[in-house]
């Protein structure tokens, strides 16, 4: 008999998801139903593939979402993450199964008592990031722990980048996914983690200063700046005792000191609209943050502001966006400046064509053995194969797809809202992941923390 | 028949508005009926005054709380703003004048219409800033405005300080006010204004990096930054045709470079609490904010990081605040950082007992009349006489004071809820003011604005 996964949402990250279980399908007696508010925009071969039906459904659509709900053995959602919740629910009524790649909800969370109580298994936080660094993570600690290590630090970062083969711009920097996301990155306040034992706080305003550099073997040096909560799975990990926990997004060198301009200028701020930014130049937008002269340039006035030395690559930078251009015009309406520099750097970060993404993952784990410091440090570079078949979806949709069919099959049976911490999640799925070159590279390494001799 | 005035709330602001009251009640045939919390911590020469009596009032004690309105000709809150609203309804309720120092709420402001209906006069504002500022500004506009002149400049600046004779610290600084509004001043989000006709914004990182100097003859040199909103009064003033708008706070030149550092370190952050912050030490708070390093000390670490000479004078000003001492403890539990910094501070800002404090205010008036560009300058300077006769409470209570009287005798008449920008307002209070040498210079000086050629 045929199990029927209904998946809500069949947004650009869904290519490697819906590719994996159709290919899957049938060997594994699968039927897709894939709901979304156009499914027309989705791939003939997807679209009249014989295990495949499409929805046109409007999320709000309680009855139409409820019955979809309800012929379905398992449902996926890729929905914008506030939208999962409805179909949450209707989970919980239909006693059905959920997958998602979002991070799990206040909401969602509630919902842990019901889903225990019916067997249901809520899997969430199984795309990339979160998702693959919770799988690769665990698997580390877990072997750490087996062998009798004891975890002082852990230390995790990842980054959606453009591959090198397409990377030809001054700030090494596309857009691979949400740019506003990119844009917001870090605000909402100060970021927080943990150091040798102490609390380490950095405002929004110097993070993008306080950088730490990355070596990956193959792939030169990256560079990385704190997420804003690097203690949010400490308890989920058991790292309750570990001196160090830092979580961080990794982007190229240089990248964070440029970034850091717009910070400085004000250009990222969200919490209020500028009136008149329609048909405002780019100029007059950079001018809004600078005081005002009857003589000076505004290149001077930046540059004097920042103080940015005129032959500075960072100088280059911002001419690269058009910055100072008088006729390029933002065509925003009572745009916020994190809207408005958005608009700008779409411009010049999009994917072209024929560009490539790529996703970078490092992991570092300092632990004592036999009363030595060690550290192990693992990394994952994932390229993708063009502009629909992205590095982002195939390591956001394959862990979904996996979890979904380990469901199915029972090989994932813990119920309850969850994450991929435990062994029964995370090996199945990363051994799966191999086969698609999805897979880490371990090195041992010196203890290097921050303070080995201590 | 004597007229009966109720004050709700006798803080340390009302010392001046009490004395007032108090020495014209004869005269004007005056009581005073003083409602607080605690009464008896008045002075007995208030207690014992023949027109004054006291109660013992919790504000949230609805029955005493209306009672006392209803027994009122005219009501004075002083309590904190967030407070007024209760009292202003039963004004409402009993049909009784209401005198405030604090903005007008939108909760207030909602109260406008039954106000006029009822022919009651809600006077708030009236304080010092916002209070004097408004009055002087509006009494200058409009005589611009009656000799022809049309305003396209208007920037008014008001600072609380510390009196020379009083200026021990290198800060030039002790806190004369409510100390938290000090170290959350300007967050919230940008400092907005107009300047030659197009808006500009300041991030909060860089506010206290975009002063301007003023020179008050006879009191030397001082800075200011902008306040959030320049913007507030531009309807109120009559002033949507001015070219440049800017309100500022002043400080003495050297304050706002130092206090920068603590906005860089990310020290005023209130939006999270530090979980360990009792018995940390002064030093370990510093620390927080800067890099692990087993070796660099924290001085080296924060010089570093801020860029800071070690013989530049901030960093005085930082060793000056004991910022650095490892036996100084803070001995709040679970604070933000705001409310660290704010602890520390006061040990070393606080007003001494042979203190005097300091209020200055300067306006910039810029119009064109007769087709050519003009400029007036005014301001006014007022020392404090000990430690509870402030300049502040002088500044704040003597309009309010006034105010109702003025309200009383039906020198003030328009109702509703309203700021005092009418003549018939600042007319009389700022002629009385100057009885008490609440006085104000004015300058012509030659148009500066920002451009003066075009």
């Amino acid at each position: 008999m045929l199990r029927k996964i209904v998946i809500f949402g069949a947004g650009k990250s869904t290519s490697y998801l819906l590719d994996y279980l159709l290919e899957k399908s049938e060997e594994e007696k699968l039927h897709l139903t894939i709901c979304d508010l156009f499914p027309e925009m989705l791939p003939n071969k997807i679209k009249e593939h014989k295990a495949c039906s499409t929805l046109k459904l409007d999320i709000f659509n309680e009855t139409e979402r409820k019955n979809s709900v309800k012929s379905a053995d398992i449902v996926i959602s890729m929905l914008p993450a506030h939208l999962h919740i409805n179909v949450a629910k209707d989970c919980i009524e239909h006693k059905k199964h959920l997958v998602t790649a979002s991070y799990v909800s206040d909401q969602i969370r509630e919902l842990d008592k019901k889903a225990k109580e019916y067997g249901l298994i809520f899997m969430n936080e199984i795309g990339v990031d979160p998702g693959i660094d919770h799988m690769s993570a665990m698997q580390a600690i877990d072997k750490i722990r087996k062998k009798g290590g004891k975890l002082i630090l852990f230390e995790s970062f990842t980054g959606g980048l453009v591959a090198p083969q397409s990377d030809n711009n001054l700030w090494n920097y596309k857009f691979t996914w949400n740019p506003r996301n990119v844009v917001l990155a870090g605000q909402g306040g100060a970021a927080k983690f943990f150091q040798e034992g102490t609390y380490k706080y950095i405002p929004y305003h110097k993070l993008f200063r306080r950088t730490e550099f990355l070596d990956v073997e193959g792939h030169g040096k990256f560079e990385a700046y704190a997420n804003r909560d690097s203690l949010k799975y400490r308890e989920a990990y058991g790292l309750q005792d570990a001196l160090t926990l830092y979580r961080g997004t990794i982007r190229r060198v240089g990248f964070s000191k440029g970034w850091n301009m717009f910070v400085q200028m004000g250009m990222t701020d969200d919490s209020y609209t500028i009136e008149n930014s329609e048909g405002m130049s780019y100029r007059e937008f950079v001018n809004l943050f600078l005081s005002y002269s009857p003589t000076d340039s505004v290149e001077l006035k930046m540059r004097h502001y920042l103080k940015i030395d005129q032959d500075d690559i960072m100088w280059d930078k911002l001419k690269e966006l058009n910055l100072f251009d008088d006729h390029k015009k933002i065509t925003l309406k009572n745009a916020t400046p994190a809207q408005i520099l958005q608009q700008i750097l779409e411009e010049s970060w999009t994917l072209g064509e024929h560009d490539k993404d790529m996703i970078v993952m490092y992991h570092k784990f300092g632990y004592v053995l036999n009363g030595k410091k060690r550290q192990i440090d693992s990394n994952m570079v994932v390229i993708g194969e063009n502009r629909t078949h992205t590095a982002m979806s195939k390591t956001v949709g394959l862990p979904v797809a996996m979890a979904t069919l380990f469901i199915l099959n029972k090989k994932i049976t813990t119920p309850g809202v969850q994450i991929p911490i435990n062994k029964e999640a995370y090996e199945p799925i990363l051994k799966e992941l191999e086969n698609y070159d999805i897979k880490f590279k371990e090195f041992k390494v010196p203890y290097l923390g921050y303070n080995p001799n201590v």
